[in-house]
């Protein structure tokens, strides 16, 4: 083993052939494990010289009672619903909550952890920065042995439990919507591709097409960053190109209410000429005329679920092997897609 | 001095006759101070067995980078602007910052601060809860010299920096703008009668009345806790009493939004038999139909204003003697005041 090296839990795991979890457990004392098999798990930890029991040892006996939350921007009504559900929670079962926006940054996102780890919060719960594309950081916090688990924006690389919605069967709903209301040249208004919810919608979206019929070759797809200065502007070439279709499906709700903006000003009718829909369930969606159909998604009940769960990991209710809970999104049909009565 | 009181810097001050700021600069041994001064304060305080140094001195010490930020809510456009600019500004000054909502609760702000000092920030940016009446709480952290400002929602009664919005200015403004359109019957919707918020706006309503020769009695205030259900009620209730204004003033966006919808079920046209305006421009009030009348309050700079200030006074760049920074409101003229073209 190369000098300055840090063994890791994965390693102890490998060498016996046993989970992360178990060795996990083992380190923490756990009751639910053989004794035979902890005092196997800690020989071999002992003889590796691995580094756990000391810091594992002070965060059970000096619990600071508060959860860290990373999540990429406070200005969105969904993340600032995880957190509300996060904090009502975790206040109820006597912790407080500290948080850290990424602003979509990698290095924050980092710099973040750090902040919160210092500050010995008793664990973690993350939504990814949109620019995160490689895991050192949550592997390292992993190996050190501190609890997290991770919601919205997940990796599948670290095996912590994670908690999402199901974009995709969102999606799917409300182009089937559109289908339905008899569009049949549904354009697809995505964020930047490689985004993860941009995939999983366009899975939906391509999947409800091919349920009427439709292959993937009639479907259409305009990518924005997601700013309102470019979602103008891609709507405004998708009109001057000729090619209209009969209904615009966005990614979230911003988009839809920008498009919604410019087809107004060029005097479109909608849903009469262009049906549109949203995704998120945004306040705004309710009260834009006419009023927005969207994809409503349980941002209150992700929280309260995320931070029960690693509160039942932290004290032990249930065992910290990684779940993963898939939240269902709903239809929210308003005005504008109406085009049946 | 009775057993197990602790000494504070107000105190000192006091038997000196010096100002609070002066001994928590002798304190720190601020280079500012004449030496013999600095000799004087540091002679009483240990006369008087005040425990500060080691504070200080591990604060000086170990600097953590990292700020403190408590706001009443997450979910409020305002807010998450403030710390949009608390963060932007950090950020490019080495800081991190940690975050805390008290979700309007006394109880939970005082856990919030009590959280973030045994995190060790080097500061904190606080904006008070609707619920926070006494400020205990503040005094102790003042008297333990942990670095703090107030931004928003303000006391007078603890001396550090604060950093407003002139609310009685936009509200002149907005009400002003009515009056300017014609209306002489305009009714204020108010957040409960004790927030600082809901008292200022009053008077600037009032104030733009009187320009108007319009007299108190000639007011109308419609209270409402501000939830979407009794602005709902309130506005309902006014209707059937049928004594209508010719426009409404509402002291805050999402209260203005809540009445358009009820002034549209009942098919009152706006503006030309009701104006309407609110107060904060948030994104939504540009997208409701008509558009919202409003005032912008520059949130992301007063986030910006507010970092700078409390990591200049740690930075020993400026004095920590406490400052009072007042930014102006402006009014943004929509579609549902315009009376006249």
């Amino acid at each position: 083993m190369k000098k300055g090296h840090q063994v890791t839990m994965k390693e102890i795991a490998k060498k016996l052939g046993v989970s992360v979890s178990t060795v996990s457990r083992a380190m923490k004392d756990s009751p639910e494990l053989h004794p035979d098999t902890k005092k196997r798990i800690v020989d071999m930890a002992k003889s590796m010289n691995y580094q756990y029991n000391l810091l594992a040892q002070s965060l059970r006996i000096s619990r600071s009672k508060v959860l860290g939350v990373i999540v990429p921007e406070l200005t969105s009504h969904f993340f600032s619903s995880n957190i509300s559900g996060i904090q009502d929670t975790a206040y109820k079962r006597g912790y407080n909550i500290m948080i850290c926006q990424s602003n979509e940054s990698f290095d924050q996102e980092k710099a973040n952890i750090r902040t919160l780890v210092s500050s010995q919060v008793d664990g973690l719960l993350i939504s990814l920065s949109r620019e995160t594309k490689t895991y050192e950081h949550l592997q390292d916090i992993f190996d050190r042995g501190i609890p997290f688990i991770m919601f919205d924006r997940v990796t599948e690389e670290i095996p912590v439990s994670k908690i999402t919605v199901d974009d995709a069967h969102g999606a799917y709903l409300v182009v089937k919507h559109l289908l339905d209301q008899g569009c049949r040249k549904i354009a697809y208004f995505s964020g930047p591709e490689d985004l993860y919810i941009s995939k999983k919608r366009k899975e939906g979206y391509l999947e409800a097409l091919a349920e009427y019929g439709l292959s993937e070759k009639e479907s259409k797809v305009y990518f924005t960053d997601l700013t309102p200065e470019m979602n103008r502007q891609v709507t405004i070439e998708m009109l001057e190109s000729g090619d209209l279709p009969d209904a615009i499906f966005a990614m979230i709700d911003p988009v839809a209410v920008d498009v919604m903006i410019v087809l107004k000003e060029k005097g479109i009718k909608i849903p009469e000429q262009i049906a549109l829909a949203g995704f998120t369930n945004n306040p705004t969606s309710a009260v834009v005329e006419p009023s927005l159909t969207t994809v409503s998604q349980p941002g209150y009940e992700m929280g309260q679920l995320a931070a029960n769960h690693l509160l039942d990991q932290l004290e032990e209710i249930v065992p910290d092997d990684p779940q993963s809970f898939v939240l269902l999104t709903t239809l929210v049909p308003r005005n504008s897609s109406k085009k049946k009565s």
